[in-house]
């Protein structure tokens, strides 16, 4: 096996659709990039029968790990911690922790995998708590965003070192150097706002993190800034609330096209255009959700996700390995240290 | 005058648009209103300029009151308070407070309206602090939000007024017997969420109001509840996140039908399908926010509101003086309070 294979863990029980998703995004990944192994995780036998229906077989490259146990999406935080040490997702996440693969993957319960990566690979020394970020689309392209909802009640600092993983993780990925930083707030005005938002402001405009200071709910989508920092119940309300508008603008939109024979034709007419639209704000493209912060790389995929949006978070974690995100995370907490210290 | 008459304040130079847009869409009001009187507050000449550009002048049911100053759109709240005691915002505000109108509309600086409006007429007996709702469009018709931005960092027992608020607002302003309220919160779960919201939940399960417990940020256009109760920091994040996305996707939409000819004709082909859809979410037919929780009828008229959407600020004003909103959130406290003591 050459030195620059890369190893990724795969939950394949996690989500809505389980095998039936995990594994042809496994296989999909598989044919597109050659110097990658995956680690499917799962009950051994509904696994391999899943492989079997896509005419594969285990191999080198495609190893089959048995684990007893799935965590439901109902499940507390708490009972998969205690009560399942043997889930699909804990034991994909132990084979980040063993060395065994350098990412793991899952798209089952969010809170249960985020106490589970936590108490399993522990935060990155100067992190306190992870947090979850992703790739929005924007008007102008795309932005980060985080926490989206690992954390309640940060304090300034807990948002002083979101913006310090926001801003290297989005760095790494997208190529950008020094991305801009906007704190999610409630006006652009300097007196506005809560104790927490203004103590990070503080913090931030004092350290060398390109910070632009406050942004609003609509400067998200506006791409206003390349990291958009928040607590986690902001970020977390936000980001439902714009699916809950998306999802109503899809409604209303279709009625309109549904109403008639003629409207319907219309329908047909425009249907490419729809497409190219569609295309533009897919979140499909977008999944892969980071928990950034931890002493490893885990990626959360949608639990709806399909084939496509599961492919979407595999390629994720790849970017994330190459880069080593984790570890220039690290670099950069010790580089603004001394730049505190210094001060 | 008959003694069912009823009289409105409008700061004629609030908003984008000032006297361009308030002054005839109370010209419409008044035509489409018979029983209504409006008292215009601002620059006298400004005022009668603009009226006669309509071809109308002051008379019985349409009185000019000069007001020296204007609040800008950047003024401070506390600037504003201090500073202006003559802006044709403040003086409106007065109109309430003297017994001259029922109730006042702005389309100024929120921070200072809401900073105005506490100060000049203060809060209703029970209740800590004024919020601003609105009705937003949902898949099932419409439904309330509350608190939109004029307070962070709520406490369980101001969630809990916001929640009797809200209640009271939205049953006698769509006439609906103990409208559903839902506390807007990271997930359903009972133990999710930060102290505020927990304890919230359990004052409000507690109470006789229509609780339906945690809701989520896609159940707002989801239509879930017919009140959506949060603190103002989320409220107002979620708000301008929702016309973010909003504007994303409009701006993509576009940009599909002009990428070339063959699309523009198509969309020329489905224009009034896109119309009919567009008039469902229309902002602009739920325009005006109300501050509840003060002793008179204020409300907030959009910014950038046309004199569509500011018409429709004054329908809403009428229709709080016609169903006395105060006083029956007064009632309704006094109810609650019986019912928390015979516990």
């Amino acid at each position: 096996m050459p030195d620059d294979m890369m190893t990724i863990a795969l939950d394949a029980m996690g989500g809505d659709h389980g095998v039936s998703v995990v594994v042809p995004a496994a296989l999909q990944a598989l044919r597109e990039m050659s110097a990658l192994r995956l680690i499917l995780v799962g009950d051994q036998q509904v696994m391999a029968d899943e492989l079997k229906r896509h005419g594969a077989t285990p191999d080198d490259r495609l190893i089959l790990h048995h684990a007893s146990q799935v965590v439901e999406m109902d499940d507390l935080p708490s009972q998969a911690l205690r009560g399942k040490k043997d889930s699909s997702m804990r034991v994909a996440i132990n084979q980040v922790k063993e060395g065994n693969a350098q990412a793991c993957i899952s798209a089952g319960n969010t809170g249960a995998l985020m106490a589970t990566a936590r108490f399993v690979l522990k935060t990155l020394p100067g992190i306190d708590r992870p947090a979850i970020i992703t790739a929005l689309p924007t008007i102008r392209g795309h932005a980060h965003m985080l926490d989206l909802g690992a954390n309640v009640d940060s304090s300034s600092e807990h948002l002083y070192q979101f913006a310090i993983m926001g801003s290297v993780l989005t760095s790494l990925v997208d190529g950008v150097d020094n991305p801009s930083v906007g704190l999610l707030n409630v006006g652009e005005e300097e007196i506005k706002g809560n104790e927490q938002v203004k103590g990070a402001a503080k913090l931030l405009s004092r350290s060398d993190i390109n910070y632009k200071g406050f942004v609003e709910g609509d400067d998200i989508y506006k791409g206003t800034v390349d990291v958009v920092v928040c607590d986690g119940f902001i970020g977390n309300v936000s980001l439902k609330t714009s699916e809950g508008v998306a999802k109503m603008i899809s409604h209303y939109m279709k009625q309109a096209f549904n109403r008639n024979l003629l409207t319907r034709l219309a329908g047909l007419v425009v249907l490419p255009v729809l497409k190219a639209f569609r295309a533009k704000i897919d979140p499909r493209a977008y999944n892969g959700a980071s928990l950034v912060g931890l002493r490893g790389i885990v990626i959360k995929s949608h639990g709806g996700a399909d084939v496509f949006a599961f492919s979407q978070a595999i390629r994720e974690a790849v970017l994330e390995v190459n880069k080593n995100v984790p570890e220039k995370i690290t670099q950069r907490l010790g580089e603004l240290l001394e730049e505190r210290r210094a001060v």
